[in-house]
């Protein structure tokens, strides 16, 4: 990861030093400052501004995290595809049979979460490849719901518990948020537990009410379903029982997955924070200093310093910097080295060269 | 999460000010230079420091991913345990029998997989337990294998791929890196592609060859082994093929979950990429460049419009930004508003307080 880190220094050294970008000149710093109480030329107000702002970030998050609804959808097609395949072709699937469409429905759930009892399992090539079919995509659309869906339930969730866990200690809106930023996969993992927890036990209290099977029997039969084992010898064979499966099965192995999913990311943060720390705490040298000296002026200010850190923490890189610093020469029009109004309004009004 | 931007942006502002922090003077900018030629204290050889971090990130890098014997110590350990354990109580498990200790391996990692065909199933209270035990220590074992070994393992693969691709292409070791750097989740999911694929041709011709299927069988047992799907209708029912299946279920399985793990990072980047670009291509307004003048001298420079625009990328958090803050003014003893050498000699040479 390291190797190159002096091929990157160089690198770096070249890239950010102004003097080897403006033709070999110095750069002429802060000789252009921007008045405060001169008129504003392209002066966008600035509440209105926040408001574009939000609805450009809105517009986006609804773009990158589609809502809930739309992994509905997918299920719901998913689903009715399934079903209507299963169906039609129902006597070449074999095993213990209730209502047609129940167990259509049973057999295209119990195959999209992997849980694969094998109480009913397809008996001709055509069951057999379409079965091959269902999984490849059933797991992809887990992986949908995984991704969107669920973690923005959770998300929902957990800002509740939160809150609800903080009206006893008095905490302000403000000091939630913080407590919710700061622990928030924690918080995520405990509420996924409490969640499995609850559908554990529902489960298990269901399969010895209704399939009428002893605790120890419904308890595994529990367990090999949430975690997709379905070794089949124990299975829901009533069409209550499948009714009540079908719900339960997608839930319950969706919460596993995304309770394994949080302790990875709970561990990810961990080594992160564990890097920050080294980060922060180890000696900074005369090497640091000259490195993180990104314009050359012999000293090192706060801004070079966090972005010298923020990349020693892995959390930018130098593509990131470079990307930018390319976007601030393009409006840098006079070349002063810093940004002031004047240059962005000049910058706009000519179409950029791209 | 942009509710409280404006709280952030004020926040931001007062923290970045140093005339708020100062005392209520202003900070003196520029004040205090270290001279190029003048005598070192604290000076640290370059080629020494390098090492030293080298080592530093190594020692991290060893401790953040333990190493692949790690993984392998684990899951010996844990089919160790596991094959005692199922040994000893092989009379409470029901099924098709070959040699006792090859199915109880089989067994192991039928289970820990989750594939869980059901050919071989606990018919005991105690054993039920146990397999309940097995799985979710399975799973998480598993787990570990695909966020430490399996990736690490792709990563090598990868870089060998990457350069027997470019060797044709004549391009020199840097032009390599940047490829591999510029497109590493792409050709991770390619990698493990490959593997997948070869897999599934090997897993299908030893059923045909050696369990003596027919063409369909073979390929649907495969798929749903891969998948963990494992309805048991199909499975691995002689000595030799129980074998190989111990091999193949497990090196198969992790590929595909793999498979899956990158292609989900692959659409993480791809949305980040979209961010990205949305940053750098909307219009700068003076609002941002109010924002981004963290230092409130009126202009915007290089390093301020970078942590700006990387704010606004999401790809650090205005925590980040306080943090390492912090540090710098712990280590800006004479509060210039920059470090300089003496900075730092005078701020390691008395201890911090913490």
């Amino acid at each position: 990861m390291d190797n190159n880190n002096d091929g990157n220094r160089s690198l770096l050294l070249g890239l950010l030093d102004p003097s080897h970008n403006c033709n070999g000149r110095p750069a002429l710093k802060r000789r252009y400052r921007r008045c405060r109480s001169a008129p504003v030329v392209d002066y966008v107000p600035l509440e209105g501004s926040t408001d574009q702002s939000i609805q450009h970030s809105q517009f986006l998050f609804g773009n990158l995290h589609p809502s809930f609804t739309k992994v509905c959808a997918y299920l719901s097609i998913y689903l009715g595809v399934g079903v209507t395949c299963v169906y039609i072709i129902r006597y070449q699937i074999e095993g213990k049979k209730t209502k047609a469409i129940v167990d259509a429905l049973y057999f295209c759930i119990v195959t999209m979460t992997t849980v694969g009892y094998g109480d009913l399992a397809p008996n001709s090539v055509l069951a057999k490849l379409l079965a091959c079919a269902f999984v490849f995509s059933g797991m992809a659309l887990v992986g949908v719901i995984l991704s969107k869906g669920a973690d923005y339930l959770v998300e929902k969730q957990e800002s509740l518990l939160v809150r609800a866990l903080s009206m006893r200690q008095k905490l302000g809106p403000g000091d939630i948020m913080k407590e919710i930023e700061m622990k928030k996969v924690r918080y995520k993992c405990f509420t996924v537990l409490a969640f499995l927890l609850v559908l554990v036990t529902i489960g298990t209290i269901f399969l010895v009410l209704v399939e009428k099977k002893d605790v120890v029997d419904a308890f595994y039969c529990v367990c090999c379903t949430i975690t997709t084992l379905g070794y089949g010898d124990q299975s829901f064979s009533t069409e209550g029982g499948r009714v009540f499966a079908v719900f339960w099965i997608l839930t319950s192995t969706i919460c596993m997955a995304q309770f394994f999913l949080y302790v990875a990311e709970l561990n990810t943060e961990r080594r992160q924070r564990a890097l920050v720390k080294w980060v922060l705490t180890r000696r900074v040298t005369n090497v640091d200093l000259e490195v993180a000296d990104m314009d050359n002026d012999g000293v090192v200010d706060a801004t070079e310093f966090i972005l010298y850190k923020l990349r020693e923490m892995g959390k930018i890189t130098q593509e990131d910097i470079s990307l930018v610093l390319k976007e601030f020469e393009e409006l840098d029009v006079d070349q002063s080295g810093t940004l002031s109004l004047s240059d962005i309004t000049l910058a706009q009004s000519t179409p950029r060269p791209r």
